[in-house]
C-alpha cells in the first residue's frame, strides 16, 4: 500500500528519540486540532508537546493534567485559561468565536458535575464555539429543569452532564428536538460504580435521540457538539 | 442453644423424604404468609406444596411458575386468578381486603413493564391490600407522568416499575412524599444488562427516599409495601 | 405543580384498562414520532398500539418484534416494509423524504453487522431521511475503508456499525469531519461480551468526536442522526 | 409545556454564575428538605450552599464531606453535630422531634458498620425522627440478634446495616413484621467487591419484605424510613 | 525432567485417535476415582469413557449429563442410580459404605436447591460415604434451622447448599464446630447473577471456618467432604 | 489522503447491493487468506461468500457455522472436510502442506476441549501447516502431561487449549521453550463465567512467554501459530 | 420466639453506648474464639475490644490492622507476635499447641504471597495448631513443587496460597489426598482483577476436592483447617 | 511419583527460612531466565533475590518495583539500566546481543503508552534481543501508522502497545504478516476500565493472527517475542 504523505510534526527528546508525532493536519481533516492528553505522560513530555503545538497552531488544549503539570503550564504560560478542578488548560491565543448565533447548552445535573461541564465549555471555546453552562437542574427537583426548557430549546446542541443515575438526558431528550449528547460523570458512590451506572443508563435510555460519550469526557462531548455546529458549513463546502 | 418450637408443617414425598417445611407461623410473625417460589422445583413438588398451603391457610400464591406448572395449577384449581405472563397464580379463596381506604399505586414506565406490575398487584391482593396499576407513564413523555401526580399523591405507597435506564422512581420521588419502592425490570437490551443497569441506577438515585428490590421482583415490592400499609395497625397493637 | 395538558391518546384493552398512553405530541416536540418497542409486550398489545398509531399519524415503526409478531404485522398490513432479521417493520404509508441532498451514511464493518445497519436505515426512512448503507469496510482490510473515504466525507452524518473490537468508528472519525455516531453490535463471542467490549471501546476511543448508542441500537442512532440532519431547519425556525 | 413556578433559590458565585438552585419547596413536596452532597464540590461551594440553606430553613445537613470540609464547617458553625467518620454534619438549629413514640431501629451487624449507622441516625434526627442504634448483632453469633428481637419488634421501621455477606436483613426480616430497609456497607475485602456483594445479596434475599438502598447510604435509608414514619400523618392530611 | 510412569489408560476412537487418558491411579493418589464430566463431550465419547471406567474400577460416576446422555446411560446400564434433575448417574456396582458411624449432612436452604444436594449425596455414596439430606431449612424461617442444630452437630462434615443470598452457611457455621463446605446454587434471578451473588457472599462471610466450592458444584463439595471424612485414616496410614 | 488501490472483490445480492467486499490480497499481505465468519450472516450470504472465495482462491474456510449452514455447505460441496461440533468446514481443494518438518502441537486439557482443538487443527491445515492434537493432558493428573513433554518440545509452536481454570498453558510454558499460544474454552460452569475465568487466568499467568487468544478461538490461535511457523521464510524474503 | 441466653460481653464506650458484644461462647460452640477484625473500626475501638478479649480469654488475635493500629497494639502489648505486612497481631499469652503430630502445610506459590501465608500460620498458632510454611513452589517451575510432594503428603491439611492465575491448588490437589483449602491472593495486576481471577479459577478447578476462601483470607483458611484438624476429637466427644 | 532433581537455589532469610527457590534451570529449559517480580515483596526480599540471581547468572531483571525499591537498587548497583516510569531495572552485566539482523518492533499508540513499551524493550535487551520503539502511531491519525508500515514489515515480531480502545493491533495485523503480540495499557479512564476494555477488544479483534498479553505487561510480551525470535535456532537444535 502506498503511504500517504500527510503533515506530521515530530517531537523529539534530547536523545533524538521521537516521542510524539503531531497530527497537524487534523483540524483540516476532522474539524478540530490535536489536544494534549496528559494522563500517563511525564510532565516534561506534556510541556514539550504543548509548546510545539502552540508553535504550529497558535494555541493548545491540555486535558487530564495533574496538579504539578497544571503548575508548570501556569508558570510557562502565565494567564492561561484553565478549569483547575477539571485538569484542563488552554494555552496560547484562543481562536476567535465562529458560527455566530449558534451556541451549545451545557446542562449540569448537580453542582458536583460542574468540573466536567467546565471541561466541555472550555473545549468548545478552544474550537471557537460559544458555550453556556446551566447548572443544578437535576431531575430530583423537576421544576428547575422545566424552568429552563424554553432556553434549552434555542441551543444548537445540548450537552447533558449527570452523575448518580444519570436520568437528566432521558428527561431532556423527551422535552426538546435538539441533538442531545449525554456525559455521565463519576459523581456518586457504591452502586454508581465510578460512573458506569450513569453511562449504561444513558445508553439504555427510553428516550431515543441521545448519544453518549465516556465518563467525565466533557472534552469528547464538546468535539462531537462542535462537529454538529459546523455541519451546515461543512456540507455547504463539500 | 435451646430450640424454639414454632409451627412447621412438613411436606413429604412418597418415600417419606421431607422436601419442604412449611413456615405456617410466618403470617403471624412477619405479616405475610409463605408463598411458593416455583423456580427450580419439579412441578410435582410445586403442586404438593401449594396443596398443603391451601389446606393450612385457605389460599396460596405461586410465583415464577413455568407454562407447564401454570397448566397443572389451572387443572387443579379451575378459576384460579393468574397473570400468565408473570408466571404468578393465586389459588384457593383469596383473603378479604383490609386497610379500608388505603391503596398502593403500581406505576409502570412502559407497557412492556406490565407483567411485573401485575405480579405486584396480584401479590398485594393476596395480602388483602388494594392495588391500582397506572401504566405507561415513563419519563420520555413527562406530561403523562405529570398528569397522574395528583392521583399518585393519594396512594399509601408507590411502587415504581421501570426497565431501560429506570429513571421513573427518581423523578416520582422528587414529586411526592409517599414511600417509593422501585422495581427494576429486565425490559431492555445491550447496556441494560438484563435489568442490572436499571437496578443500579435506582440504587444510586439523586432523589433520596427510594428503596429498591430485585429485578422483576414485583412480589417482593408488594410484600414490602404491605408491611408499610399495615404499619400503623401493627404499632398500635404493640 | 400544575400539570401541563399535552395530547395523550390512551390505548385500552377489553376491560377498559389503559395499557398505553400514546405520546402523539412527540413529533412536534422532539422531531420524531413514537415507535412501538415490541420486546416484553404481548403480540396483541403490539398490534393494538401499532393500529392506533397508524390511525393517528398514518404510519408506525415497530422495533424488536419477534417472528410471531412479524407474522401478525404482515398479515394485518400486507406489503409492509421490513427487515426481518432486525425484527423491524414500517407499517402504513411511509412519510415523504425531506432534507433534499442530505443523506446519512450507514457504514457496516462486516456483513454480519448488516441487520443493525438495516434497522438504522429503515428508521431513517420512517423519518423522511435518506440513508445509504456501505457494507463490509472493517479495519482488518483497511483499503476497503480508504476506498470509501471520499464518499463518506459527503454524508451529512456517519453512522458506524461494528461488532468485535469495534475499531471502525475510531478510524473513521480520524479521517473525516462529519458527526460520527457509533453503534456497537452483538456480533462476536467470548471476550466480546455480547457487544459490551465493542461498546466500551467506542466510548473510550482515542479519536474524539464520536458519540455512542446502545448495542445493536440502529434505531437510536438513526433518531440521533435525524436530529442532526434536521438541526439547521429547527434552528432557523426558532 | 407551561413551566410551573416553584420556589427556587439560586446560589451564585462572585462572577454571578449560578452554581446551585436550592429546592426550597422540597420539604413541603417530599417531606424532607434538601441536603448538601459534598462529594465533587469545592469546599467553598459546599459552605456557600450550606450557608444559604441555613438562612432559608434554619439548619442544613451536609453529607460525604472530606476532612477539610468538615474542618471548615466546624470553624463556621462551632458546636455543630457531626459523625466525623461518616463525613456528615448537621449545622444550624436542629428541628424538634416529631412523631412521639415512634422510633427507628438502626441495627449494625458489626462494630465496623457503625459509621453508616451513625449517618442514618443523624439524618433521622435532622428530620425530627428518633433513632436508636443497636450495634454488633451480626449473624455469626445469632444469640446476640435473638436477644434483641423483642426490642426490634417495637420499632416503627428497622434499618439493617451490614457489610461482608450482608445476611443480617434476611434473618431479621424473617423474625418480625416491621418494614426493613437494608443498607449494605463497604466493610469487607476481596469477594466483597467494595460492598456490591452485600448489596446484591440483600436484593436477592430469600426473605421478602426487604428493600435496599445504595452501599453506605445511611442517609437514603433514613429518608426512606422517615417517609414511612410520617406516612399515617400524610395520608390523614390528604 | 524424567517423566514419571503412572498408570494411564487410553480411550481411543475408531480412527485410533486417543480422545481420553484415564487417570486410573487417581483413587490411590487422591482418595477418589476419576468421574466423567459430560459437558462438552459427545454422547458417544461420554459412553465410551464410562464403559472403560467401569471395566477398570467396577463403577463410574457421570456428572453434567444432558437428557439424551442420561437416556443412553439408562439404556446401557438399566437400573443405574441417578438424580435426573441434577444430570448425575452412578453406573456399575457402587462401592461398599466405609467410615462406619461417620456421615455427612447435606443441608439445603430451599426445596429448589435439592438437585444440587442430591448431586452431593450421590457423589458421597459413590465414594462409600454416608450422606443425609436435610431440606428446606433456610434462614427466612430460622426456627426450622434451629430445630435441626442438634442433629447437624453430630455430622462429620456439613455441606450447606443455598441459592439467593446464600446466607445459610454463615448462620450454620456460627452455630457449630464441624467443617462447613458451602455450595452456592443458581436458584434465584436478577441480582442473583446466576449464583455469583450467593458464591461471593459465602466467600465474604462474617463467620470464619467456611470454605466454598463452585456454583451448583455438589460433586466438588462431596469430594472435599470425603477427603475430610477419610483424613484420620489417611494420616494413621502415613 | 490518496486511496490505495488494492484487490477487492465485491459480492452483490440480487438487488445489486454489495454485501461483502472480499479482501483477496490478504494472503499476500498477511500470510493467510480471508475466511468466512458465519455468525450473524444469513445462510444465503454465507454460501454466496464461500462460493466467491472458492472461485478466487480455490478453497474457503467457514467458521462459526450453525447446523443449517453446515447442512447447506455439505450439500453444495459434498466431501468437504469439517469438524461439525466446532461449526467449521473447509470447502474446495485444500492447499498443499508447506514448511516440511515443522508442525504445531495442539494440546487439549480435557476431552471436552476437543472441538476447539479441532478448529485450530483444521485452520492450520487450511493454511498448509501440519497439526497434531494431543488430548486429555490436563493438570489434574500431571503425569499425563509429563509423559508428553519430550514430544511437545519438538513442536514448532504449542497451542494449549483449556477450559475450567485454564492452568495448562502456565504449566506447559514452564516446561519448554516453544512459543505457547493459550486458548481458553467455554467448558465449565458457574465461576467459570463462560470461559472468562480461564481467559483471565491465562493472561495473568505466572509463567511468562504465553500469549492468549479469545475464548474458543481455535481459528485465531492457528493463524497466529502459522505466522510464527512462516516467520523464518518471511524474514528471509524481506 | 424465646431468646436463648448465651454469654455475651458488652464493650461500651465512655457514653455508655454498647459498641460491641463479645461472643465469648464462640470457642465452645464453634471451636475457635472471636478475633478482632480491625478494618472500619477506629483504633480506639480496636484496642478496647482487644483489651476486653484478653481479659476474657487470655489472648486475642487482631486482623486487618493498619500501621497506626499495629503501633498502638505494640505499645500496649510489647513483645506481641505479629506479621506486620499482613496487618495481623496476636496479643496476650498464646494458647498451648494441641493435636500432637498433626500439622498444617501452608504452601505459597511465590515469595509475594508470603504475607497471606503468614496470616494463616499465625492464626493456626493462635488456635494451638502447628503450621509449616513452604514458600515459592509455584507451577512456573514445577520441579520445586514436585520436590515437596512427599513432605506435603504428610500434612493433616494443605492450605495452598497463590496469586496471579492461582493454578497451584489444582496441581497440588491432583497429587495428594489431603484436604486442600485454596487461598487466592491479590498479587498480580490487570487481568488479575485484584485477586478475583485467581479466586474464580480455584473455584472452577478441574481437580475436585478443593474448597476456597476469600482473597487474601489466610485467617479464614486457617480457621477452616483447624476445624478439620480438630474433627476427630470433636466427633469422638459427640 | 519420583521427584526430578532440577537446579533450585534457595534464598533464605536471617532465620534460615527459605523465602525463595530460584529456578536457575529456567533459561536452559524455557529460553529466558527468572526475573524478580517485586510487587508484594518487601524491598529487602527483592534485593536479596536480585543479589542471588546476579551471583548465579551475571544479571537480573527486576519488574514492578516501587520508587523505594528502585532507589535501593540504584544504590546497590550504581549505573544500572532502568525505565523508572515503568518500575523496571536491569542490574548486573547485560547479556550480549544475539540473533543478528533480527529485531522486534515495539509500536506505541500514544506517547502515554511509552512506559510499557520501554518495559518491553528493556526486557528484550535483557534477553539479548534488539528492540526498536516506534512511538505515537495510533489510529486517530492513520497516516502516521501508514508511514511506518514498510519499516514494520521488516521486523521479526511486532509488539503493539495501546491503551484506550486498543485498536492499533487490529489495524496493524491487517497490514503485515509478522506475528503481532498486543499489549493493552492502563492509559485511559471511565469506560476504559483500567485497561480491560483495550484487552478485551484486542482479544475479540476482527483481524486474526493477534495474540494478547496482560494489561501493561510489556515484560510478558517481550518474553513471548523472544521465544519467536529464537524459534528457528531452537528447532534446528532439536
Amino acid at each position: 500500500m502506498r503511504e500517504p504523505r500527510l503533515p506530521e510534526v515530530p517531537v523529539d527528546n534530547a536523545d533524538g528519540f521521537t516521542l510524539a508525532r503531531l497530527d497537524i493536519g487534523r483540524e483540516a481533516r476532522c474539524g478540530a486540532p490535536e489536544a494534549v492528553f496528559a494522563q500517563g505522560k511525564t510532565d516534561a513530555d506534556t510541556l514539550a508537546i504543548a509548546e510545539r503545538l502552540v508553535e504550529q497552531q497558535g494555541h493548545a488544549l491540555v486535558t487530564r493534567a495533574g496538579p504539578e503539570a497544571m503548575r508548570l503550564l501556569r508558570e510557562r504560560w502565565p494567564g492561561l485559561r484553565e478549569a483547575a478542578h477539571a485538569g484542563i488548560a488552554l494555552v496560547g491565543a484562543p481562536p476567535p468565536r465562529e458560527h455566530a448565533g449558534r451556541w451549545v447548552a451545557v446542562a449540569a445535573a448537580g453542582t458536583s458535575d460542574l468540573p466536567v461541564a467546565e471541561e466541555a465549555a472550555m473545549t468548545l471555546e478552544s474550537l471557537g464555539v460559544e458555550a453556556r453552562i446551566i447548572a443544578d437542574i437535576g431531575v430530583a427537583g423537576l421544576h428547575r429543569l422545566l424552568a429552563q426548557v424554553e432556553t434549552l430549546r434555542r441551543a444548537a446542541v445540548v450537552i447533558a452532564v449527570a452523575g448518580m443515575e444519570g436520568a437528566l438526558p432521558s428527561v431532556m431528550s423527551g422535552l426538546m428536538a435538539a441533538p442531545v449528547i449525554a456525559v455521565p460523570t463519576s459523581v456518586g458512590y457504591g452502586a454508581h460504580l465510578g460512573g458506569l451506572t450513569a453511562m449504561l443508563g444513558m445508553l439504555g435510555s427510553c428516550s431515543p435521540g441521545i448519544s453518549v460519550v465516556n465518563i467525565d469526557n466533557g472534552f469528547g462531548a464538546a468535539v462531537a457538539a462542535a462537529r454538529i455546529v459546523a455541519n451546515e458549513r461543512r456540507l455547504a463546502a463539500t
